[in-house]
C-alpha cells in the first residue's frame, strides 16, 4: 500500500491526507458509536480536481471509498464496513459558498458546506433554504443530498432531492460530472443528478451543488395542541389543510409518553394539558392576515371538537419554547439509555392500526420495553423508536423486524428520511421485491463496475461480480 | 410479421390492437405534423397485464415500443421514426382515476388520464394538482411524467417530477416494477422511479402513479403590467419575491411584438399601455390578506418606477381575460405560417444579453424572419419562437443552431420543458459535454439492451451494440 499512500499524499498534499490512528479514529465512527470499521486512511481533498486525482488512485489500486460529510448520519453510511480495503473521503475541507442569487434565487455551495452555514447566507439575502434538521449544525450539503435528508418542513416545501437543481459529482474512474446549472428548469434528457439523490455515495461522490431558494415568510404562528387519540390528530391535519393548506409548515406529532420523557429527563415544562398525543403546528406565511388565519382555524378546530387542549405562542420566544418541546425528544430518549430507531412511513389511514399492532406485538414480545414515538405526522413519518435501558430486555432482538414487517404489510417504508446505509440494508433486502432490488443493483453494475464507491451501503452490492 | 400480430391480437383482444391504416394515422403523426413515421400497429393495451405481456412479445420478436400519450408533445417523442420495426403503445384506454385521499393529499391514476381530469378530480375534494399547461385537455399523465412537463406554475410548485411519488412501470423485457406507494418520504436505498421521469420512455413505460396534491390556494389576483425593458422585468420579480414571493404562482412574460400578434390575428384587446414587454402576474393564497398584499406590492412597483402601465384583475372574468392573452400567444404564431420553436431557459441575469445576441443574429442570418418571444420568467423559461411565414426566408436553417449556440454560451439549457424527443436530439448531442452524454447511454444500454424503448428519443440510441 506504499506506493499507493505515497500517490495520495502527492496528490493532496499534507493537509489532505491523514494517517495518524488518533487524527483519523473520529471519522471511523458513527456519532452514535453503533458502526466502526478501519481505513487505509482519511482523504481530505482541497477541491474537486484533487478528488478526482484521489477518485482515480483508488480506483487504480482496487481500494475502496468512503465519502463522509459532516458524519450526523443515523443509518452508518459514511463509516467503513472493512469489506477489503477501503478509505474515508471527507468531504470537511471543501465548504465554499458561492454569492447566491436572490431573484435567480439560487446558490452554489461545495459539498462540504455546513447546512446551517448555507442557511444564514440564503436568509442573508432575503431568502430561505428551508431544510431543518436537528443536525444542521454540523452536516454538509453534500450529505444532505446523497441522503436525500428530509426533516421538520418537508410537508411543504420536500426533500433534499427537491432544492438540488445541479450537482457536481466525481464518478468511480474519477471523471468529474459538471452539471452545475442554476436553472430552474432544465429538461434536456435523461436527468443524471436524481442517480446521485439518496443514493448514499453509492454512484459518486457529490463534491459541490446549485441549490434552489425559496422566498422567506415574515411571518410565522406556532401553537402547541393535545388531542384524545391519532384519528383526531388526522383529522386536525384534514382541517388545517382545508382552510390554511398552503401555510402549514410543520405538523409534528409527539406522544404523551415522548413528552412526559422530555418534562422528566430534560427539564422542560409542557404549557398544555394531555392527550393522548400532542401536536406542534407551525404555519409560516408573508401575508400579514397569517395570525388572524390561525387563531380562526384553531376556533374551527376546538369547535369541532378536535382538540382537547392547546396554547398558540404570542411571541417569537414562546414559539421557541414550543419548538424545545420538539427538539427534546431525542436528547430525552437518549437519556434512557439503549434504544432502536425505526424511521418509518405509512399512509395516514393506515396508522392507528399499524400503530395498535406495534403496541400489541411489542406487549407479547419485549414487555420491557417502552415505545417513544413521535414524528412529521404531516408527512405520513413517524419515529416509533423502542427504549431499552442499560440492558437490553429480553426479546430486544426481535423488535426491528417486527415493526418492519408491519410496515411492509401496511404499505409503508421502512426508512423515511434517514437512509438505508449499512443499518437498514438487510431489512430493506428482505422487504423489498426483486425487481425494485435487480434495478437498484444493475444501475450499481453500470456505473461502478469495480464497486468502489461507498460498497454495502444503500445498495446491497459488496464486491465487483466474480 | 405474422405469428406477432397473432400474438398481439389474442393478448390484447380486438379493442387492443388496431392495424387499419386509416385507424392508425393520428397515432404515425404528432400533432405539430413536423413528424411522421411507419408502424406495424397500434396497442392499445387496457390494463398493466396487457401492457407488460405486449412489451414481452415484442421483445421475443425484436419490434420496439413507441409510447405514446395524449400525442400533445412538442418534440417529437411519441411519433415513430421508422428505424427497424416498431409499434405505438397508445395508454388512452388505461384512464382509470382512484378516489383521492384529501388529508393524504394523493391520488393514484392511471398513465392514460388526461390532466385536466385529474385536476378536476383533486379540485373536487378541495386539492389541487397545479401541473397547467396548454394542451391539459388532452395530455395524459403518463406522458405528463415521462416528459416531466413543466407550464406555468413551475416557479411555485416544480415539474412534474415533484408531483410523482410513485410509478407503476413495464421493464423494456415486460417486467412490471411496483412503485406504487402513496407516501411523502421514501428514502429506502435508490429511487428507481427518477429513471422514469423525463427520459420520455426511453427506460420503459409509465403505466400508473400516485400523484401529490396540494392545497388548495381559495383567493387568487391576477395583474398584467408593462415595463420598459427587461432588467425592469427582472427587478418587478425580485420585488415581488421579496414582498409576497411564497404567495407568486405565475410571472409570465409577453413581448410587446407577441402581444400585438395576439390582438391583430386572434381579436383580443390589450388593456395594458405598451411596454417592451408585459408581465402576467398572478398570486393565490388561502388566506384573505392577499389582495391588500398584491395592490401594495403594486403600489410599491409602481412607487419604484419598475411599471409603466398595468391593471388589476378586479373580478374572476377579469382575470380569465387577462389570462386569455398569454393563451393566445401560441395560437396567434400558428396563425402567421411556419415557426421555429425553442424552448430555452438561462440564468436571469445572462437573459439581457442573450436576446440582445439572438436580435443582432438573427438580424444578420434571417432579417425576414421574426420573433416571437414569451415564456415563464420565473422560472428563466423563455419560449424564443422565430416566425418564418409560409415561405421560410433565407438563412432560416441556420436559426435554431444560433439560438442554441448563444444559450450554451449562456450556460442555459436548449430544453426547459419541452424535452428533447426527435426534435433536439442532435443539438443537445453536439452542446453536451462527454461526461453527460456517457451516463444517459450507459444507463440506456444497462436497462434496455436491446433497445427497444423509444429508439433514438432523448438518448442517442438508436440500436443494440454491434
Amino acid at each position: 500500500m506504499k506506493p499507493f499512500l505515497d500517490g495520495l499524499s502527492q496528490c493532496l498534499g499534507p493537509a489532505g491526507l491523514v494517517t495518524d490512528p488518533a487524527e483519523m479514529a473520529p471519522h471511523l465512527t458513527d456519532w452514535r458509536r453503533m458502526f466502526s470499521g478501519p481505513a487505509l486512511a482519511v482523504l481530505r481533498p482541497g477541491s474537486t480536481d484533487q478528488v478526482s486525482a484521489a477518485v482515480r488512485l483508488c480506483a487504480q489500486h482496487g481500494v475502496a471509498i468512503v465519502p463522509q460529510g459532516g458524519n450526523t448520519g443515523l443509518a452508518g453510511g459514511a463509516t467503513p464496513m472493512g469489506t477489503g480495503p477501503q478509505v474515508v473521503l471527507s468531504l470537511a475541507r471543501m465548504t465554499a459558498i458561492g454569492t447566491p442569487d436572490p431573484i435567480g434565487m439560487v446558490v452554489e455551495v461545495q459539498a462540504g458546506a455546513i447546512l446551517q452555514r448555507v442557511k444564514e447566507v440564503a436568509a442573508g439575502c432575503g431568502r430561505q433554504l428551508p431544510i431543518s434538521l436537528a443536525a444542521e449544525g454540523s452536516a454538509t450539503i453534500g450529505g444532505v443530498i446523497s441522503t436525500n435528508a428530509g426533516g421538520l418542513n418537508v410537508l411543504r416545501y420536500g426533500m433534499a432531492r427537491d432544492f438540488a437543481l445541479g450537482l457536481e459529482v466525481v464518478l468511480p474512474d474519477g471523471t468529474v460530472a459538471n452539471g452545475l446549472k442554476p436553472l430552474r428548469k432544465d429538461n434536456a434528457g435523461f436527468d443524471w443528478k436524481h442517480l446521485f439523490i439518496g443514493s448514499e455515495g453509492a454512484f459518486g461522490i457529490v463534491t459541490a451543488a446549485v441549490l434552489r431558494l425559496t422566498p422567506a415568510t415574515r411571518h410565522r404562528s406556532v401553537a402547541l395542541l393535545s388531542v384524545q387519540d391519532l384519528p383526531a390528530a388526522i383529522r386536525l391535519l384534514g382541517l388545517f389543510q382545508d382552510r390554511i393548506g398552503e401555510t402549514l409548515s410543520a405538523f409534528e406529532l409527539i406522544s404523551a409518553e415522548a413528552m412526559r420523557l422530555v418534562e422528566t429527563r430534560c427539564g422542560l415544562a409542557c404549557p398544555v394539558a394531555d392527550g393522548a398525543w400532542f401536536l406542534l403546528v407551525e404555519v409560516a406565511s408573508s401575508l400579514d392576515g397569517l395570525a388572524g388565519a390561525m387563531e380562526a382555524t384553531l376556533e374551527a378546530a376546538f369547535g369541532a371538537g378536535l382538540v382537547q387542549d392547546g396554547t398558540l405562542a404570542a411571541s417569537e420566544q414562546q414559539a421557541q419554547s414550543l419548538w424545545a418541546l420538539r427538539e427534546h425528544v431525542t436528547e430525552a430518549e437518549s437519556r434512557c439509555g439503549k434504544s432502536l430507531k425505526h424511521d418509518v412511513s405509512l399512509p395516514l389511514r393506515r396508522m392507528e392500526a399499524f400503530l395498535d399492532s406495534v403496541r400489541a406485538r411489542l406487549a407479547e414480545l419485549a414487555p420491557a420495553a417502552r415505545l417513544n414515538i413521535f414524528g412529521h405526522l404531516g408527512d405520513g413519518n413517524l419515529h416509533v423508536n423502542v427504549i431499552l435501558g442499560e440492558t437490553p430486555p429480553a426479546g430486544a432482538s426481535g423488535i426491528t423486524a417486527m415493526v418492519h414487517d408491519l410496515i411492509a404489510e401496511a404499505g409503508g417504508s421502512i426508512s423515511a428520511e434517514h437512509g438505508l446505509g449499512q443499518y437498514r440494508l438487510d431489512e430493506w433486502c428482505r422487504l423489498t421485491p426483486r425487481t425494485g432490488r435487480d434495478l437498484a443493483i444493475g444501475i450499481k453494475r453500470a456505473i461502478d463496475p469495480n464497486c468502489l464507491m461507498n460498497p454495502g451501503k444503500a445498495i446491497p452490492v459488496f464486491s465487483p461480480p466474480k
